[in-house]
């Protein structure tokens, strides 16, 4: 299961991604540029945001209408109101506010700074102010995804939708998985002895997570504009499970 | 900054260690079996189980004396209440406590399960209790074996010690960085423009614990036995900081 070897490549040369744009096909070409081809137990990283941007997730802020909830809640915090109305439209709790920051338990279930609604990178030049959310289903996505792989390339890749997220406890964003198809996003390690034999106390292995974060350090957060990594050195996986299983469950989360 | 390629390279055949080993050496010999050199901009990234046992961090369980206080917070977690006492004289404060588990602020900083004492994976085989601490001072030690390295391969090189944990709100472990030398641990990205321009609003990237999760991969948890790998493709880092600097200030955290 363990590989020895990984190779983690960016894809560069991937143009600005509109709605409706194929996202299986944007990769399919940023790997002919790269000279790559999909092989065996790749793993292909998508950035949360080309997904998001080719899914069509825009809201146009000046259509929003905050609750009076919204309002009380950016006052707090000090953001725009719509923005606060758009972010508790994509959260189902509001866990901590302070000045600039909300951390909610996204919809999805993952917990995230301002539900993921972004802001930066966003190539208007239009005046609009216009904020990008997370995608619809982003499981479901990468299950998509790997269907079109398999069509275009004729076998089973595992497919990752990644987005940097600060932490609890540590300072910097690392890569998470918030979608995964392919792959098993946590490995069971239950019952696999440690190297005198005991039974291993480390019981859960965050796989997705572990390659996202991986991924994340070609993809890059500003300029570059390289929102693909092909992970290669894996052998097929023989089970799967998707990101959803990455979630914490409430019940065994002490720090909610 | 952002590299384009990585490589992961796993570097098996390391032997059990034991007090007073010279990691670097075994670092280095590890590198030759494997016929690879230490190269510019390479990072070692080495499991901390290893830097504990050369450094002799067991504790004999037979040995403590449990107090008062370990003794009553062992019968609310229902642990033994001698390794209740070690792992409380090596935190600064007890965030949660909950059966089976206790998540502490380490001495040293950073938040982490059981304050990472540890009893699985250890060559025992003579019946005796032993369990094995985290590192004493885990970014002097990369400091050290960064000067070794350059001792030996006459170059500098960016070592991190890493570990999987637990975290908040996501199932499954993945590597961080309890020490680094010879790379910013964070990233300050605050002024870098986006592809449109706006100034980046993720300011703070997590690199070492990006290189940790990343090396994490090929490590493995169990039997492997693979406890040092090396991470290839970063230019010579310009600046370092420690890997204290990856611990969130507690101000500046909301969820201990």
């Amino acid at each position: 299961m363990t590989p020895k070897r990984l190779q983690i490549i960016a894809l560069p040369g991937v143009p600005e991604v509109a709605p409706g744009d194929d996202v299986a096909r944007i990769v399919a070409t940023a790997l002919a540029a790269e000279g790559e081809t999909l092989a065996s137990g790749d793993v292909i990283v998508i950035a949360q945001k080309i997904v998001s941007k080719a899914e069509g997730r825009y809201v146009e802020l000046d259509s929003v209408t905050p609750s009076a909830r919204a309002r009380a809640l950016a006052a707090e915090v000090d953001k725009d109101p719509r923005l606060v109305e758009v972010i508790l439209s994509e959260s189902a709790e509001v866990l901590r506010a302070r000045k600039g920051l909300l951390i909610v338990v996204h919809r999805l279930g993952f917990v995230v700074a301002n539900a993921g609604v972004d802001a930066s990178n966003l190539a208007l030049g239009d005046g609009r102010n216009r904020v990008l959310l997370l995608p619809e289903d982003p499981d479901g996505t990468c299950a998509r995804l790997r269907a079109a792989f398999k069509e275009i390339f004729g076998l089973e890749a595992g497919v990752i939708v990644c987005d940097s997220v600060g932490r609890a406890w540590r300072s910097g964003t690392v890569g998470i998985a918030l979608g995964a198809a392919g792959l098993p996003s946590v490995v069971d390690l239950r019952g696999r002895p440690d190297r005198s034999g005991r039974p291993l106390k480390v019981t859960w292995v965050g796989l997705a997570d572990g390659i996202a974060a991986a991924a994340s350090l070609v993809l890059g957060e500003a300029d570059e504009g390289t929102p693909v990594a092909l992970v290669r050195g894996y052998e097929a996986f023989a089970r799967t499970l998707n990101a959803a299983a990455s979630i914490r469950p409430k019940t065994q989360d002490l720090f909610r």
